[in-house]
Protein backbone atom coordinates (compact mmCIF):
# COMPACT_ATOMS: atom_id res chain seq x y z
CA UNK A 1 0.00 0.00 0.00
CA UNK A 2 3.50 2.30 -0.66
CA UNK A 3 2.94 4.56 -3.43
CA UNK A 4 5.85 7.37 -4.48
CA UNK A 5 3.29 10.32 -4.61
CA UNK A 6 6.24 13.57 -5.15
CA UNK A 7 6.64 14.01 -8.79
CA UNK A 8 9.02 14.32 -11.34
CA UNK A 9 8.80 17.30 -13.66
CA UNK A 10 9.90 18.37 -17.00
CA UNK A 11 9.01 21.83 -18.67
CA UNK A 12 10.20 22.50 -22.22
CA UNK A 13 10.21 25.36 -24.19
CA UNK A 14 11.16 24.95 -27.81
CA UNK A 15 11.93 28.13 -30.00
CA UNK A 16 9.87 30.35 -31.58
CA UNK A 17 12.13 29.42 -34.99
CA UNK A 18 11.53 25.68 -34.61
CA UNK A 19 9.68 24.04 -37.38
CA UNK A 20 7.00 22.47 -35.87
CA UNK A 21 4.22 23.49 -33.04
CA UNK A 22 3.93 21.12 -30.27
CA UNK A 23 0.28 20.85 -30.85
CA UNK A 24 1.10 20.05 -34.41
CA UNK A 25 2.52 16.70 -33.27
CA UNK A 26 0.18 13.63 -33.45
CA UNK A 27 -1.40 11.95 -30.13
CA UNK A 28 0.80 8.83 -31.38
CA UNK A 29 3.81 10.74 -30.77
CA UNK A 30 2.75 11.94 -26.85
CA UNK A 31 1.38 8.18 -26.39
CA UNK A 32 5.10 6.96 -27.37
CA UNK A 33 6.71 9.89 -25.08
CA UNK A 34 4.57 9.08 -22.11
CA UNK A 35 4.48 5.40 -22.26
CA UNK A 36 8.78 6.01 -22.17
CA UNK A 37 8.96 6.92 -19.15
CA UNK A 38 6.79 4.01 -18.31
CA UNK A 39 3.55 5.56 -17.55
CA UNK A 40 -0.09 5.78 -20.10
CA UNK A 41 -2.77 8.01 -21.39
CA UNK A 42 -5.96 8.03 -19.32
CA UNK A 43 -7.95 10.33 -20.38
CA UNK A 44 -7.56 14.04 -23.00
CA UNK A 45 -9.14 17.47 -23.02
CA UNK A 46 -8.59 19.99 -25.34
CA UNK A 47 -9.28 23.67 -25.50
CA UNK A 48 -7.71 26.29 -28.22
CA UNK A 49 -4.83 26.94 -26.26
CA UNK A 50 -3.85 23.44 -24.32
CA UNK A 51 -3.97 19.68 -24.42
CA UNK A 52 -4.33 18.59 -21.18
CA UNK A 53 -3.33 14.75 -21.00
CA UNK A 54 -4.09 12.63 -17.58
CA UNK A 55 -1.49 9.82 -16.83
CA UNK A 56 -1.86 6.75 -15.12
CA UNK A 57 1.27 8.39 -12.98
CA UNK A 58 0.34 12.07 -13.13
CA UNK A 59 0.05 14.46 -16.15
CA UNK A 60 0.69 15.95 -19.67
CA UNK A 61 -0.30 19.41 -20.96
CA UNK A 62 0.77 20.54 -24.38
CA UNK A 63 0.48 24.17 -26.01
CA UNK A 64 2.25 25.55 -28.54
CA UNK A 65 5.69 26.01 -27.69
CA UNK A 66 5.81 24.46 -24.06
CA UNK A 67 5.15 21.18 -22.34
CA UNK A 68 4.99 19.90 -18.97
CA UNK A 69 5.20 16.54 -17.74
CA UNK A 70 4.66 15.61 -14.32
CA UNK A 71 5.11 11.34 -13.06
CA UNK A 72 4.98 10.01 -10.06
CA UNK A 73 5.35 6.80 -8.59
CA UNK A 74 8.03 4.56 -10.05
CA UNK A 75 8.37 6.31 -13.31
CA UNK A 76 11.72 7.25 -15.64
CA UNK A 77 10.94 10.66 -16.50
CA UNK A 78 14.35 11.73 -18.14
CA UNK A 79 13.68 8.52 -20.71
CA UNK A 80 10.72 10.61 -21.80
CA UNK A 81 12.98 14.26 -22.04
CA UNK A 82 15.55 11.85 -23.93
CA UNK A 83 12.47 10.42 -26.28
CA UNK A 84 11.75 14.08 -27.54
CA UNK A 85 14.86 14.69 -27.61
CA UNK A 86 15.85 12.53 -30.37
CA UNK A 87 12.26 12.20 -31.60
CA UNK A 88 11.78 16.15 -32.87
CA UNK A 89 15.57 16.45 -34.34
CA UNK A 90 14.58 19.77 -36.17
CA UNK A 91 12.90 21.75 -33.02
CA UNK A 92 15.04 24.00 -30.74
CA UNK A 93 14.79 23.56 -26.89
CA UNK A 94 14.97 27.36 -25.81
CA UNK A 95 14.72 26.67 -22.25
CA UNK A 96 14.25 23.18 -20.04
CA UNK A 97 13.38 22.63 -16.30
CA UNK A 98 13.83 18.91 -14.84
CA UNK A 99 12.84 18.86 -11.43
CA UNK A 100 12.53 15.27 -8.55
CA UNK A 101 11.64 15.83 -5.36
CA UNK A 102 13.62 13.92 -3.09
CA UNK A 103 11.30 10.03 -2.72
CA UNK A 104 10.07 8.19 -0.16
CA UNK A 105 11.10 5.01 -1.47
CA UNK A 106 14.29 6.56 -3.15
CA UNK A 107 15.63 3.20 -3.50
CA UNK A 108 12.43 1.88 -5.89
CA UNK A 109 13.23 4.43 -7.94
CA UNK A 110 14.20 2.79 -11.51
CA UNK A 111 17.04 5.89 -11.85
CA UNK A 112 19.08 8.19 -9.71
CA UNK A 113 18.74 11.73 -10.68
CA UNK A 114 22.56 11.69 -11.00
CA UNK A 115 21.59 8.75 -13.56
CA UNK A 116 19.03 11.45 -15.09
CA UNK A 117 21.71 14.29 -15.43
CA UNK A 118 23.87 11.80 -17.21
CA UNK A 119 21.32 10.80 -19.48
CA UNK A 120 19.88 13.90 -20.10
CA UNK A 121 23.67 15.46 -20.38
CA UNK A 122 24.14 13.93 -23.74
CA UNK A 123 21.42 15.98 -25.37
CA UNK A 124 21.39 18.94 -22.83
CA UNK A 125 24.07 21.45 -21.56
CA UNK A 126 22.10 22.68 -18.58
CA UNK A 127 23.22 23.04 -14.40
CA UNK A 128 22.53 21.55 -11.57
CA UNK A 129 21.09 22.84 -8.41
CA UNK A 130 19.72 21.68 -5.00
CA UNK A 131 17.54 23.66 -3.15
CA UNK A 132 16.68 22.42 0.14
CA UNK A 133 17.71 20.39 3.74
CA UNK A 134 19.70 17.30 1.59
CA UNK A 135 19.03 14.89 4.47
CA UNK A 136 15.27 16.01 4.67
CA UNK A 137 12.85 17.84 1.76
CA UNK A 138 15.02 18.84 -1.08
CA UNK A 139 14.32 19.63 -4.79
CA UNK A 140 16.96 18.82 -7.70
CA UNK A 141 16.82 20.76 -10.65
CA UNK A 142 18.75 20.80 -14.58
CA UNK A 143 18.24 24.11 -15.82
CA UNK A 144 19.08 25.31 -19.14
CA UNK A 145 18.05 28.48 -21.32
CA UNK A 146 18.63 29.43 -24.48
CA UNK A 147 20.53 33.29 -23.95
CA UNK A 148 18.88 34.06 -27.01
CA UNK A 149 15.33 33.90 -26.01
CA UNK A 150 13.27 34.80 -23.07
CA UNK A 151 11.23 31.78 -22.71
CA UNK A 152 11.26 30.51 -19.29
CA UNK A 153 7.60 29.30 -18.06
CA UNK A 154 5.85 30.62 -14.51
CA UNK A 155 5.46 27.61 -12.14
CA UNK A 156 3.82 27.74 -8.76
CA UNK A 157 3.83 24.64 -7.24
CA UNK A 158 2.21 23.57 -3.31
CA UNK A 159 3.37 20.11 -2.06
CA UNK A 160 1.94 18.86 1.46
CA UNK A 161 3.30 15.75 3.22
CA UNK A 162 1.43 13.88 6.04
CA UNK A 163 -1.91 15.07 5.73
CA UNK A 164 -4.56 14.39 8.73
CA UNK A 165 -5.63 10.99 9.10
CA UNK A 166 -9.36 12.61 8.65
CA UNK A 167 -8.26 13.87 5.09
CA UNK A 168 -6.71 10.84 4.24
CA UNK A 169 -9.84 8.54 5.23
CA UNK A 170 -11.59 10.90 2.89
CA UNK A 171 -9.88 10.27 0.20
CA UNK A 172 -9.90 6.43 1.01
CA UNK A 173 -13.65 6.56 0.28
CA UNK A 174 -14.98 4.44 -2.94
CA UNK A 175 -18.31 6.47 -4.12
CA UNK A 176 -16.90 10.67 -3.61
CA UNK A 177 -17.26 12.35 -6.56
CA UNK A 178 -15.14 14.88 -8.55
CA UNK A 179 -17.67 17.43 -7.07
CA UNK A 180 -16.70 15.86 -3.47
CA UNK A 181 -12.84 16.32 -3.78
CA UNK A 182 -13.07 20.26 -4.88
CA UNK A 183 -16.00 20.85 -2.28
CA UNK A 184 -14.15 18.99 0.49
CA UNK A 185 -10.85 21.20 -0.58
CA UNK A 186 -12.64 24.04 -1.06
CA UNK A 187 -11.90 24.57 -4.66
CA UNK A 188 -15.06 24.69 -6.24
CA UNK A 189 -15.40 28.58 -6.32
CA UNK A 190 -11.89 28.64 -7.49
CA UNK A 191 -11.88 26.44 -10.40
CA UNK A 192 -15.45 27.73 -11.85
CA UNK A 193 -13.79 28.97 -15.01
CA UNK A 194 -12.00 25.95 -15.85
CA UNK A 195 -12.55 22.93 -17.81
CA UNK A 196 -11.77 19.58 -15.72
CA UNK A 197 -10.90 16.35 -16.07
CA UNK A 198 -10.35 13.95 -13.41
CA UNK A 199 -9.65 10.15 -12.57
CA UNK A 200 -10.54 8.24 -9.29
CA UNK A 201 -7.39 5.69 -8.58
CA UNK A 202 -8.23 1.70 -7.62
CA UNK A 203 -7.78 1.13 -4.61
CA UNK A 204 -7.30 4.84 -3.45
CA UNK A 205 -5.72 8.29 -5.27
CA UNK A 206 -6.99 11.10 -7.24
CA UNK A 207 -6.20 13.22 -10.28
CA UNK A 208 -7.10 16.37 -12.04
CA UNK A 209 -6.55 18.10 -14.58
CA UNK A 210 -8.14 22.18 -15.32
CA UNK A 211 -7.75 24.48 -18.31
CA UNK A 212 -8.65 27.76 -18.70
CA UNK A 213 -7.04 29.12 -21.85
CA UNK A 214 -3.36 28.97 -21.38
CA UNK A 215 -3.48 28.25 -17.79
CA UNK A 216 -3.57 25.01 -16.18
CA UNK A 217 -3.79 23.48 -12.39
CA UNK A 218 -3.10 20.09 -11.66
CA UNK A 219 -4.02 18.51 -8.44
CA UNK A 220 -2.69 14.91 -7.18
CA UNK A 221 -3.47 13.37 -4.12
CA UNK A 222 -1.52 10.53 -2.47
CA UNK A 223 -3.63 9.34 0.40
CA UNK A 224 -2.21 6.19 1.88
CA UNK A 225 -1.86 6.89 5.66
CA UNK A 226 2.02 6.12 5.08
CA UNK A 227 3.24 8.90 3.23
CA UNK A 228 0.43 10.71 1.86
CA UNK A 229 1.15 13.78 -0.35
CA UNK A 230 -1.21 16.28 -2.09
CA UNK A 231 0.15 18.28 -5.07
CA UNK A 232 -1.56 21.52 -6.73
CA UNK A 233 0.76 22.68 -9.68
CA UNK A 234 0.32 25.69 -12.26
CA UNK A 235 1.24 28.25 -14.34
CA UNK A 236 -0.93 30.63 -12.35
CA UNK A 237 -0.76 32.34 -8.48
CA UNK A 238 -2.19 29.32 -6.28
CA UNK A 239 -1.18 31.23 -3.51
CA UNK A 240 -5.02 31.68 -2.19
CA UNK A 241 -5.80 28.28 -3.45
CA UNK A 242 -2.97 26.90 -1.67
CA UNK A 243 -4.03 28.52 1.87
CA UNK A 244 -7.45 27.19 1.55
CA UNK A 245 -6.08 23.69 0.65
CA UNK A 246 -3.77 23.59 3.55
CA UNK A 247 -6.18 24.27 6.14
CA UNK A 248 -8.27 21.75 5.01
CA UNK A 249 -5.60 18.98 4.79
CA UNK A 250 -3.68 20.47 7.72
CA UNK A 251 -0.37 18.48 6.68
CA UNK A 252 2.65 17.92 8.45
CA UNK A 253 4.44 20.30 6.51
CA UNK A 254 4.70 21.44 2.76
CA UNK A 255 6.77 23.21 0.15
CA UNK A 256 6.11 26.27 -1.74
CA UNK A 257 7.95 26.65 -4.90
CA UNK A 258 7.67 29.34 -7.67
CA UNK A 259 9.38 29.48 -11.13
CA UNK A 260 9.12 33.64 -12.44
CA UNK A 261 6.48 34.41 -10.07
CA UNK A 262 5.39 38.10 -11.22
CA UNK A 263 4.27 38.55 -7.63
CA UNK A 264 7.36 40.36 -5.68
CA UNK A 265 6.33 39.66 -2.10
CA UNK A 266 6.40 36.01 -3.02
CA UNK A 267 10.36 35.69 -3.29
CA UNK A 268 10.17 36.02 0.27
CA UNK A 269 6.83 34.34 1.44
CA UNK A 270 5.32 35.42 4.76
CA UNK A 271 3.50 32.61 6.77
CA UNK A 272 1.63 33.20 10.45
CA UNK A 273 4.28 32.00 12.95
CA UNK A 274 1.88 31.02 14.95
CA UNK A 275 0.37 28.53 12.59
CA UNK A 276 3.73 27.52 10.42
CA UNK A 277 7.29 27.34 11.56
CA UNK A 278 9.88 28.20 8.40
CA UNK A 279 12.35 25.25 8.03
CA UNK A 280 14.22 26.55 5.09
CA UNK A 281 13.56 29.44 2.74
CA UNK A 282 16.14 30.13 -0.44
CA UNK A 283 15.98 32.17 -3.51
CA UNK A 284 17.89 31.11 -6.75
CA UNK A 285 18.93 33.41 -9.41
CA UNK A 286 20.19 31.53 -12.85
CA UNK A 287 19.57 30.44 -16.06
CA UNK A 288 16.77 33.10 -16.65
CA UNK A 289 14.80 31.72 -13.67
CA UNK A 290 14.04 33.26 -9.93
CA UNK A 291 13.23 30.18 -7.87
CA UNK A 292 11.90 30.63 -4.84
CA UNK A 293 11.36 27.82 -2.33
CA UNK A 294 10.24 27.19 1.06
CA UNK A 295 9.64 24.43 3.47
CA UNK A 296 7.18 24.58 6.14
CA UNK A 297 6.26 22.95 9.13
CA UNK A 298 2.75 23.18 11.36
CA UNK A 299 2.74 23.73 14.71
CA UNK B 1 52.96 22.87 -8.83
CA UNK B 2 49.40 21.94 -8.16
CA UNK B 3 47.88 23.38 -5.13
CA UNK B 4 44.25 23.33 -3.86
CA UNK B 5 43.55 26.34 -2.62
CA UNK B 6 40.00 26.68 -1.74
CA UNK B 7 39.78 26.69 1.94
CA UNK B 8 37.40 24.25 4.14
CA UNK B 9 36.01 26.24 6.97
CA UNK B 10 34.56 25.70 10.20
CA UNK B 11 33.32 28.29 12.86
CA UNK B 12 31.97 26.87 16.23
CA UNK B 13 30.34 29.68 18.96
CA UNK B 14 30.06 28.30 22.19
CA UNK B 15 27.01 28.85 24.56
CA UNK B 16 26.67 31.41 27.02
CA UNK B 17 26.66 29.21 29.84
CA UNK B 18 29.92 26.71 29.18
CA UNK B 19 32.26 26.13 31.34
CA UNK B 20 35.41 27.47 29.98
CA UNK B 21 36.05 30.14 27.71
CA UNK B 22 38.10 29.09 24.31
CA UNK B 23 40.58 31.76 25.22
CA UNK B 24 41.62 30.47 28.43
CA UNK B 25 42.66 26.83 26.48
CA UNK B 26 46.15 26.18 26.41
CA UNK B 27 48.07 26.79 23.16
CA UNK B 28 48.98 22.86 22.88
CA UNK B 29 45.03 22.54 22.66
CA UNK B 30 45.08 24.43 19.35
CA UNK B 31 48.09 22.89 18.39
CA UNK B 32 46.51 19.24 18.93
CA UNK B 33 43.57 20.74 16.96
CA UNK B 34 45.28 21.65 14.24
CA UNK B 35 47.44 19.29 13.95
CA UNK B 36 44.44 16.46 13.76
CA UNK B 37 43.79 18.34 10.30
CA UNK B 38 46.81 17.62 9.03
CA UNK B 39 48.51 21.07 9.49
CA UNK B 40 50.54 23.11 12.01
CA UNK B 41 50.61 26.50 13.63
CA UNK B 42 53.55 28.62 11.94
CA UNK B 43 52.92 31.64 14.22
CA UNK B 44 50.52 33.75 15.98
CA UNK B 45 49.92 37.08 17.31
CA UNK B 46 46.87 38.19 20.31
CA UNK B 47 45.19 40.78 21.27
CA UNK B 48 42.86 41.25 24.50
CA UNK B 49 39.49 39.89 22.14
CA UNK B 50 41.23 37.37 19.77
CA UNK B 51 44.39 34.95 19.08
CA UNK B 52 44.85 34.91 15.57
CA UNK B 53 47.36 31.70 14.02
CA UNK B 54 49.14 31.28 10.64
CA UNK B 55 48.71 27.63 9.59
CA UNK B 56 50.70 25.71 7.14
CA UNK B 57 47.50 25.68 5.28
CA UNK B 58 45.69 29.01 5.96
CA UNK B 59 44.48 30.25 9.22
CA UNK B 60 42.75 29.89 12.94
CA UNK B 61 41.30 33.01 14.62
CA UNK B 62 40.16 32.31 18.50
CA UNK B 63 37.71 34.65 20.51
CA UNK B 64 36.68 33.72 24.29
CA UNK B 65 32.94 32.36 22.88
CA UNK B 66 33.91 31.16 18.98
CA UNK B 67 36.72 30.37 16.30
CA UNK B 68 37.30 29.71 13.13
CA UNK B 69 39.41 27.84 10.99
CA UNK B 70 40.03 27.48 7.35
CA UNK B 71 42.51 24.90 6.11
CA UNK B 72 43.34 24.47 2.47
CA UNK B 73 45.30 21.87 0.56
CA UNK B 74 44.96 17.93 1.12
CA UNK B 75 43.45 18.86 4.92
CA UNK B 76 40.56 16.98 6.73
CA UNK B 77 39.01 19.71 8.81
CA UNK B 78 36.17 17.39 9.70
CA UNK B 79 38.67 16.02 12.27
CA UNK B 80 39.87 19.06 13.73
CA UNK B 81 35.99 19.63 14.56
CA UNK B 82 35.71 16.29 15.72
CA UNK B 83 38.67 16.70 18.21
CA UNK B 84 37.01 19.83 18.85
CA UNK B 85 33.99 18.03 20.14
CA UNK B 86 35.62 15.00 21.44
CA UNK B 87 37.96 16.89 23.55
CA UNK B 88 35.81 19.57 24.89
CA UNK B 89 32.78 17.78 26.13
CA UNK B 90 31.96 20.01 28.90
CA UNK B 91 31.81 22.96 25.91
CA UNK B 92 28.10 23.46 24.79
CA UNK B 93 28.06 24.41 20.42
CA UNK B 94 25.41 26.62 19.72
CA UNK B 95 26.31 27.36 16.53
CA UNK B 96 28.20 25.26 13.73
CA UNK B 97 29.10 26.16 10.34
CA UNK B 98 31.02 23.72 8.41
CA UNK B 99 31.72 24.37 4.64
CA UNK B 100 33.50 23.11 1.90
CA UNK B 101 34.23 24.75 -1.90
CA UNK B 102 34.51 22.37 -4.36
CA UNK B 103 37.74 21.76 -5.52
CA UNK B 104 40.18 21.49 -8.47
CA UNK B 105 41.64 18.18 -7.20
CA UNK B 106 39.08 16.71 -5.54
CA UNK B 107 39.99 13.24 -6.44
CA UNK B 108 42.91 14.22 -3.86
CA UNK B 109 41.18 15.26 -0.80
CA UNK B 110 41.79 12.94 1.95
CA UNK B 111 37.58 13.05 2.34
CA UNK B 112 34.74 13.66 0.31
CA UNK B 113 32.36 16.04 2.01
CA UNK B 114 29.48 12.93 2.72
CA UNK B 115 32.38 11.23 4.39
CA UNK B 116 32.96 14.47 6.44
CA UNK B 117 29.07 14.71 7.14
CA UNK B 118 29.08 11.37 8.52
CA UNK B 119 31.97 12.18 10.68
CA UNK B 120 30.16 15.20 12.23
CA UNK B 121 26.89 13.61 12.14
CA UNK B 122 27.98 11.41 14.93
CA UNK B 123 28.62 14.87 17.06
CA UNK B 124 26.08 16.96 15.60
CA UNK B 125 22.73 17.15 14.07
CA UNK B 126 22.95 20.02 11.55
CA UNK B 127 21.34 20.43 8.41
CA UNK B 128 23.18 20.27 4.80
CA UNK B 129 22.98 22.52 2.11
CA UNK B 130 24.64 23.17 -1.16
CA UNK B 131 24.77 26.63 -2.67
CA UNK B 132 25.50 27.14 -6.39
CA UNK B 133 25.87 24.52 -9.96
CA UNK B 134 26.67 21.54 -8.89
CA UNK B 135 29.16 20.85 -11.99
CA UNK B 136 30.39 24.15 -11.78
CA UNK B 137 31.27 26.48 -8.21
CA UNK B 138 29.10 25.04 -5.38
CA UNK B 139 29.74 25.35 -1.55
CA UNK B 140 28.34 22.73 0.28
CA UNK B 141 27.23 23.75 4.17
CA UNK B 142 26.50 21.63 7.40
CA UNK B 143 24.62 23.88 9.89
CA UNK B 144 23.54 24.10 12.99
CA UNK B 145 21.92 26.36 15.74
CA UNK B 146 20.89 25.63 18.91
CA UNK B 147 17.58 27.45 19.01
CA UNK B 148 18.06 28.53 22.90
CA UNK B 149 20.38 31.17 21.30
CA UNK B 150 21.10 33.59 18.47
CA UNK B 151 24.94 33.19 18.31
CA UNK B 152 26.03 33.10 14.63
CA UNK B 153 28.63 35.28 13.65
CA UNK B 154 28.83 37.15 10.58
CA UNK B 155 31.33 36.24 7.00
CA UNK B 156 32.06 37.69 4.33
CA UNK B 157 34.28 36.04 1.55
CA UNK B 158 35.19 36.78 -1.55
CA UNK B 159 37.16 34.21 -3.24
CA UNK B 160 38.50 34.92 -6.56
CA UNK B 161 39.84 32.32 -9.63
CA UNK B 162 42.09 32.62 -12.55
CA UNK B 163 43.52 35.26 -11.39
CA UNK B 164 45.60 37.64 -14.12
CA UNK B 165 49.18 36.04 -15.61
CA UNK B 166 50.43 39.54 -14.33
CA UNK B 167 49.27 39.41 -11.10
CA UNK B 168 50.09 35.69 -10.64
CA UNK B 169 53.87 36.71 -11.98
CA UNK B 170 53.63 39.44 -9.22
CA UNK B 171 53.26 36.69 -6.27
CA UNK B 172 55.90 34.50 -8.10
CA UNK B 173 58.58 36.83 -7.16
CA UNK B 174 61.15 35.60 -4.25
CA UNK B 175 62.09 39.01 -2.62
CA UNK B 176 58.72 40.74 -2.65
CA UNK B 177 57.62 41.75 1.16
CA UNK B 178 54.34 42.02 3.17
CA UNK B 179 54.43 45.82 2.30
CA UNK B 180 54.90 44.94 -1.56
CA UNK B 181 51.65 42.73 -1.17
CA UNK B 182 49.43 44.76 0.45
CA UNK B 183 51.10 47.59 -2.31
CA UNK B 184 50.03 45.67 -5.09
CA UNK B 185 46.49 44.67 -4.09
CA UNK B 186 45.36 48.40 -2.98
CA UNK B 187 44.88 47.16 0.70
CA UNK B 188 47.62 49.23 2.65
CA UNK B 189 45.17 51.91 3.47
CA UNK B 190 42.31 50.35 4.25
CA UNK B 191 44.37 47.54 6.52
CA UNK B 192 46.07 50.74 8.63
CA UNK B 193 44.24 50.03 11.76
CA UNK B 194 44.68 46.14 11.89
CA UNK B 195 48.18 44.52 13.32
CA UNK B 196 49.16 41.73 10.64
CA UNK B 197 51.02 38.68 10.84
CA UNK B 198 51.86 37.02 7.48
CA UNK B 199 53.88 34.21 6.02
CA UNK B 200 55.46 33.46 2.48
CA UNK B 201 55.28 30.04 1.24
CA UNK B 202 58.11 28.36 -0.68
CA UNK B 203 58.09 28.28 -3.35
CA UNK B 204 55.13 30.25 -3.13
CA UNK B 205 52.18 31.39 -1.78
CA UNK B 206 51.01 34.21 0.60
CA UNK B 207 49.07 34.11 3.81
CA UNK B 208 48.06 37.26 5.85
CA UNK B 209 46.20 37.74 9.40
CA UNK B 210 44.82 40.88 10.01
CA UNK B 211 43.07 41.67 13.53
CA UNK B 212 41.85 44.70 15.16
CA UNK B 213 39.17 44.13 18.30
CA UNK B 214 37.33 41.56 17.41
CA UNK B 215 37.47 42.23 13.87
CA UNK B 216 39.40 39.85 11.45
CA UNK B 217 40.32 39.41 7.74
CA UNK B 218 42.47 36.98 6.32
CA UNK B 219 43.92 36.91 2.58
CA UNK B 220 45.36 33.83 1.13
CA UNK B 221 46.93 33.93 -1.84
CA UNK B 222 47.63 30.58 -4.70
CA UNK B 223 49.30 31.99 -7.40
CA UNK B 224 50.25 28.42 -9.68
CA UNK B 225 49.65 29.76 -13.31
CA UNK B 226 46.89 26.68 -13.33
CA UNK B 227 43.90 27.32 -10.92
CA UNK B 228 45.39 30.19 -8.74
CA UNK B 229 43.22 31.42 -6.55
CA UNK B 230 42.74 34.16 -3.88
CA UNK B 231 40.37 34.42 -0.45
CA UNK B 232 40.05 37.03 1.31
CA UNK B 233 37.51 36.20 4.47
CA UNK B 234 36.52 38.38 7.01
CA UNK B 235 33.68 39.41 9.96
CA UNK B 236 33.23 42.79 8.48
CA UNK B 237 32.14 44.05 5.48
CA UNK B 238 34.82 44.07 3.07
CA UNK B 239 32.64 44.85 -0.30
CA UNK B 240 35.16 47.88 -1.02
CA UNK B 241 38.14 45.62 -0.64
CA UNK B 242 36.76 43.18 -2.61
CA UNK B 243 36.13 46.04 -5.46
CA UNK B 244 39.61 46.95 -4.98
CA UNK B 245 41.29 43.93 -5.38
CA UNK B 246 39.18 42.33 -8.37
CA UNK B 247 40.46 45.42 -10.17
CA UNK B 248 43.95 44.34 -9.21
CA UNK B 249 43.79 40.67 -9.61
CA UNK B 250 41.39 40.61 -12.80
CA UNK B 251 40.07 37.09 -11.98
CA UNK B 252 38.76 34.95 -14.63
CA UNK B 253 35.55 34.59 -12.38
CA UNK B 254 35.19 34.97 -8.41
CA UNK B 255 32.21 33.97 -5.48
CA UNK B 256 30.96 36.49 -2.52
CA UNK B 257 29.42 34.83 -0.10
CA UNK B 258 27.76 36.41 2.87
CA UNK B 259 26.28 34.76 6.10
CA UNK B 260 24.00 36.97 8.64
CA UNK B 261 25.92 40.51 7.11
CA UNK B 262 24.31 43.78 7.76
CA UNK B 263 23.73 45.37 4.98
CA UNK B 264 20.71 44.36 3.41
CA UNK B 265 21.72 45.65 -0.16
CA UNK B 266 24.17 42.53 -0.09
CA UNK B 267 21.34 40.00 0.07
CA UNK B 268 20.77 40.60 -3.82
CA UNK B 269 24.43 42.64 -4.97
CA UNK B 270 24.44 44.18 -8.04
CA UNK B 271 27.84 44.22 -10.07
CA UNK B 272 28.79 46.43 -13.28
CA UNK B 273 26.96 44.39 -15.96
CA UNK B 274 29.30 45.73 -18.46
CA UNK B 275 32.58 43.89 -16.34
CA UNK B 276 30.81 40.98 -14.59
CA UNK B 277 28.29 38.44 -15.83
CA UNK B 278 26.07 36.61 -12.65
CA UNK B 279 26.28 33.09 -12.97
CA UNK B 280 24.37 32.42 -10.05
CA UNK B 281 22.94 33.96 -7.16
CA UNK B 282 20.96 32.41 -4.41
CA UNK B 283 19.99 33.63 -1.45
CA UNK B 284 19.35 30.53 1.99
CA UNK B 285 17.53 31.36 4.93
CA UNK B 286 17.74 28.77 7.92
CA UNK B 287 19.43 27.78 10.72
CA UNK B 288 19.47 31.68 11.99
CA UNK B 289 21.16 32.51 8.98
CA UNK B 290 20.86 34.48 6.46
CA UNK B 291 23.68 33.28 3.63
CA UNK B 292 23.55 35.09 0.56
CA UNK B 293 26.26 33.64 -2.73
CA UNK B 294 26.85 34.82 -6.17
CA UNK B 295 29.31 33.94 -8.95
CA UNK B 296 29.83 36.06 -11.11
CA UNK B 297 32.56 36.17 -14.71
CA UNK B 298 34.72 38.64 -16.20
CA UNK B 299 33.31 39.41 -19.28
Amino acid sequence: MQFEGAEKKAEIVIANDSFNLLTDLQQGFWQQLVDSAGASILSRMVNADCRAYILSESSLFVWRDRFIILTCGETNLAKAVEFFVTNQPLLTIASLTFQRKNEYFSEQQPSSFKQDIERLSRYIDGKHYIVGDLAQHHHQLLSYHDDRTHQTPQRYELLAFGISHQASDFFHQNNITQGDVLGYLGLTEALGGYTLDSHHFSPCGFSLNAINGEQYITLHITPQHAHSYVSLVSNSDIAKLSNTLLSRLNPLCFDVLTINSLDKSQQLPTFNDSVTKLNHQSVLIAENRLLTYVNLKQQ
